[in-house]
C-alpha cells in the first residue's frame, strides 16, 4: 500500500495520508528493550508512482521559492520498469522524454508506538522511528529502534521506488511494495543508549546513526553523538579515540527535509575500524 | 605549506591560522566574470599531518559534550604513508594501534577576493569561496567563482590528507601540498548567475553546487537553488521540471560545519541527464 | 492544580508532567470556527511555588553548559505572598535572602484538541495552543485559538506565579489557581485565517500573534506573518501598507525556549492604529 | 549623516550603504582592555527619514511571502515632527494618513575595530559591536565594548527616529543625528569576560547583554550566557543562584533580524538585584 492508500493493482485499500501496515505486537518486547528488525525483502509490486511537482518551500531560498512557476499540466506520474530497473514519467514533457531513474526501493516508514501513550500522525517521524524517508532503509538492512510500550508495536509502510536526499519533492516515487522482516528482541535495549534512544541502521557496509531534531544543526547533533556512543561502546574507544575516529571517515546522509522533523544520518564504513575487535 | 605554516620540510613558513599561497592576479577578470580553476595536481608532499582531538561542541549534544572528557596526553598527528596510501597515528594508542585512513589529498581552501573591498579572516567562506574544506575539492575537480576584483585576486591553502564530512574535529588531517592548476576565464559570469553567485564545483561524474550560510537550513536552502537554477539552464529545463529531477536524484554533502559558516553542497550525477543536450 | 499535579492545598491530585485541567466542550463549535476565551479571572490559591535549578542547556553556549556547576542542595521553592505581591526563596541561599520576585500570574497553558486525531502530549503546544508559557497570558487577555473538533475541547493548566521569558529554569513559579474564563464562539474561524491558524492574543493595550515552530526562526516567521495579516485584515491595509506599521511599531516576546518548540510573540499596541477604524 | 550619505540638510556626503563616523582612537586603549561608552545626547538634526516598503523575506513565512505584493508607488518616506515628537508618511495612503509613529532616536551602529585586522563591511555587526540596529540604544545609554587593536578605534552612524524590533524593512526611519559621547576605558576588560567578549548595555534600569550569532539560537545561547556571567559577577552569585535570577526575571528583545547576524539581547531590571550590594 502506497502512502496516497493504494496497493499493488492500484486499489484504494485506505484513505490517504501516508497509511501504515501494523501494529505487530513483538512478543516479550518491553520497555527499555530494543527491537533490531532485518528487512530480508524490499521489492516493488507495482508499475506506477507518484510523487510532487515542486520543490518544499522551506529548502530553496524565498527569492526563488517566489520566482518558480510550477507547471500544473505536467503530471508527477512514473511507470516503473522493474525489469529494466529504472523509472520514466507516465507522460514525459519533451525535455524528459529519455529522463530515466534507477529504481532503488526503499522503506519510507518503520517504527514503534511512541512513548507516553501518545497517538501521532503518520507524518511525524522521532526516536521511535516513523515517517523517516531516508533512501538507505533498503533491502538488506537492519533497524534498531527501541521499545516504549510493551509489544513494541512495530508499523511501517510508505514504499518508495527511488528518492533522492531530503525528499525534495515533498514525495518520493511513492508506490507500493512486498515486504519480508524478521524482527529479533534485545534485552535491556543494547545497542541503543538510555541517553539517546533513537533509529540506528546496520548494513553489510556501514553503521548509520539517526538524527532526528527539530532542526538540521540538532538532528546533525544527534546524530554525530549517537554515531559517537555507538563507536566508542562497539569498539571500547575513549571519547578522544572516538573523535579521532568521526574527524577522519564520518559521512553525512541529509535523510530528509520535507517533514516536520529534520533526519540527518552519520554514518562510518565498517572496514574503517575492521582491525579492532567489537565487543 | 600547512594550516599551521609549515611547509613541506616541517619548517615554519609562515604564522599560523590557515596561511594562504597568493593572491594571483587573473589577467583579464572583471567583476561579473566567473573563473574556472581546474586543479591538475593535488598531492601530499609530506609525511606527516596534525588534527585536532575534540569533536566540535555545536556539533554534538550538549549533554554529550559536558560528559566527555578530552584525553590531552594523545597526540593527534599522523604518519603519512604515501606509498601505502594510508595515515597511521604518531604515537597511537593501544585501541588505535591499526587504525588506518585512507588518504584522500583535497584542498581546505580556494577563493577569491571578497565583494566590496573587504578584508577578512581565512578562516571565512563565503560566495568567494574560501576555507570550504570540502572533502570532494580534489586533483581533477574544476571550482567555478565569481570574480568580485580586477584581477580576481586568487588564494589558496590549507592541505588536508584525509577528512570526514563537516571537518569534526576542527581540523582535518591538516598537511603540505603541490598544487597544479589552470584558470579559465568566463567572461560574463555564466554558469554563474547574477542572483546566487557562489561556488560551483565540477568533476568527470559529478555537478555540485555550494551553499554556505550561516545555519545548515540557510546552507541546504542556497545549495539546492544553486543546483536547480544550474541544472534549469545546463539543460534548459522548467522549475517543474528540474524539481522532478532534484526529488529523484539529488545527493547532499555536508561539507563543514566546524566554521562559523556551514557549507553544504547538492549534487547530481552527469549520467541522470546524460540523454540530454547540455546547452 | 500545578505543573506537578498537586492542588491549591498541596495534595497530589494526578500525576506530575503537567495535568490539565478539562477538557470542556464548547456547545456548538465546529471544525472551521474559532473560539475566543476570555479570562476574567487569574489568581493565585496557594502560598508556595516550585522552580527548576538549572538553565536550560539549548539557551546558553555549549562551553557555559560545561563549565556550570548546579547546586543541587539549593532547593528552588518559593513561598508566595500574595499580599505583599512578591515570591521569595522559602529557604534562601546568603547571596539571594533578600531576592523578590514580583508576583504575575500567567496561564502555562490553554488550548483545544490538535487536528487530526493526535493525542499528544501537554508539554506540547502548536497551532493548538498548549504548553505556551507565554508570561503575558495573564487575568483580562482573550486567547483566539481555531477549532479542529467538534466542541473544540478545551485544557488548561499549568499555573505560574511569575516567569521570565523563556522559561528558562524549564519550569516557571509552577503553582496552582483559580481561574474563569468565558468562551465566545466565532463561526468561520474569524479572526484566524484559514492559512496561518494558531493562537492569537489580545488585551486592552495589545494585538499579539504567536508564532510556534521548531526552531526560533520558524516561530518567528510565523508570528510576523499571523501578525502583518492580522493587521491587514483588521485594518483593511495592503501588504506594503501592513509592511511599514509591523517595521516601525511591531514588538517581539520570546515566550518559551524550554521545550521541543519555540513560541515567539509579534505584538503591536492597538494605539499605534488608534485613529483607522477597526473592520 | 544617515544610512544613505545624506547629513542634516539632505546633502550627500558620502555613499550610501550604511556609512559610519570615525574611526575615534582612544587614548591608552590596548587589545585587553574595554571601553565604555555613554552617549549624552542622541538628538534629530534632520526632518525626514527613509525606509524600505517590504518586510525581510527571512522574517516571513515562504507562502507569505511568494503572495505577497509590495506597492513600488507608496513612497517610503517619513515627515518627522520634531515638536510635537512623531513621524508620519510624507505622501501617506489614503488608509495611513493618520499613521503617526512616535519618535524615539536610536543609534543603529557603533562599533570598534574588530579582531585580527579584518576590514569589514558596515553592515556586519558582532562582537565588536557595529550595525546592531537594537531600539534601545538610546539617549543616556552606556554601551561597553571590548578592545582589539591599540586605541579601539570607535565608529558609529545609522540614525534612527524609530525602529520597530528586528528592523524588519531592511530599515528603520533613517535619518541623521547629533551625537555627543563620553569614552571611559576599562583596563582589563572588566565588565566584560574574556570568554565571551561582547557589547553590553547598560541605562538607568536595565543590564542588557548582547548576542550577536549567525543564528536566532546562537544569538539567544550567547545572550543568555553573556547575562548570566554578567549578573554572577556583578552581584557574586553562583551558577544556581543566577539561574533562578534569570529563570524568574529575564526579559529578552529581538534587536535586529535583517542582516546576515542576528541580535538578541538579555536583559534584567536593575531593581531585581537592588537589595544586593553590586561588586
Amino acid at each position: 500500500m502506497d502512502a496516497g492508500g493504494l496497493d499493488a493493482n492500484g486499489i484504494a485499500r485506505s484513505l490517504g495520508g501516508n497509511p501504515q501496515t501494523g501494529p505487530f505486537y513483538i512478543e516479550g518486547a518491553m520497555p527499555g528493550d530494543a527491537i533490531a528488525i532485518t528487512f530480508s525483502r524490499i521489492r516493488l509490486n507495482r508499475d506506477s508512482a507518484q510523487s510532487g511537482r515542486w520543490l518544499v518551500p522551506n529548502d530553496v531560498t524565498p527569492l526563488y521559492f517566489k520566482s518558480a512557476t510550477i507547471d500544473t499540466n505536467l503530471t508527477p506520474e512514473s511507470r516503473l520498469d522493474r525489469q529494466a530497473g529504472y523509472a520514466v514519467l507516465a507522460k514525459p514533457t519533451p525535455a524528459l522524454r529519455d529522463y530515466r531513474v534507477p529504481l532503488a526501493p526503499s522503506l519510507g516508514g518503520v517504527g514503534v508506538a511512541p512513548r507516553g501513550g501518545e497517538a501521532i500522525s503518520t507524518q511525524s517521524l522521532g526516536a521511535f522511528g516513523g515517517n523517516m524517508d531516508y533512501n538507505q532503509l533498503r533491502e538488506g538492512v537492519t533497524v534498531y529502534l527501541p521499545v516504549f510500550v510493551p509489544g513494541a508495536l512495530v508499523f511501517l509502510g510508505d514504499g518508495h521506488a527511488a528518492q533522492g536526499d531530503g525528499e525534495l519533492n515533498g514525495d518520493a516515487l511513492e508506490t507500493s511494495m512486498d515486504v519480508e522482516f524478521l524482527v529479533r528482541l534485545i534485552p535491556n535495549g543494547a545497542p541503543l543508549t538510555a541517553a539517546e534512544p533513537g533509529p540506528r541502521f546496520e548494513n553489510a557496509d556501514w553503521l548509520m546513526a539517526s538524527g532526528i531534531g527539530n532542526s538540521l544543526t540538532l538532528a546533525l547533533q544527534k546524530a554525530t553523538t549517537a554515531l559517537v556512543r555507538w563507536v566508542k561502546r562497539e569498539y571500547a574507544l575513549t571519547d578522544t579515540e572516538a573523535a579521532l575516529v568521526l574527524g577522519t571517515r564520518v559521512r553525512y546522509d541529509i535523510a530528509e527535509v520535507a517533514d516536520d522533523q529534520m533526519h540527518v544520518v552519520a554514518k562510518i564504513e565498517k572496514t574503517a575500524l575492521a582491525n579492532r575487535k567489537r565487543q
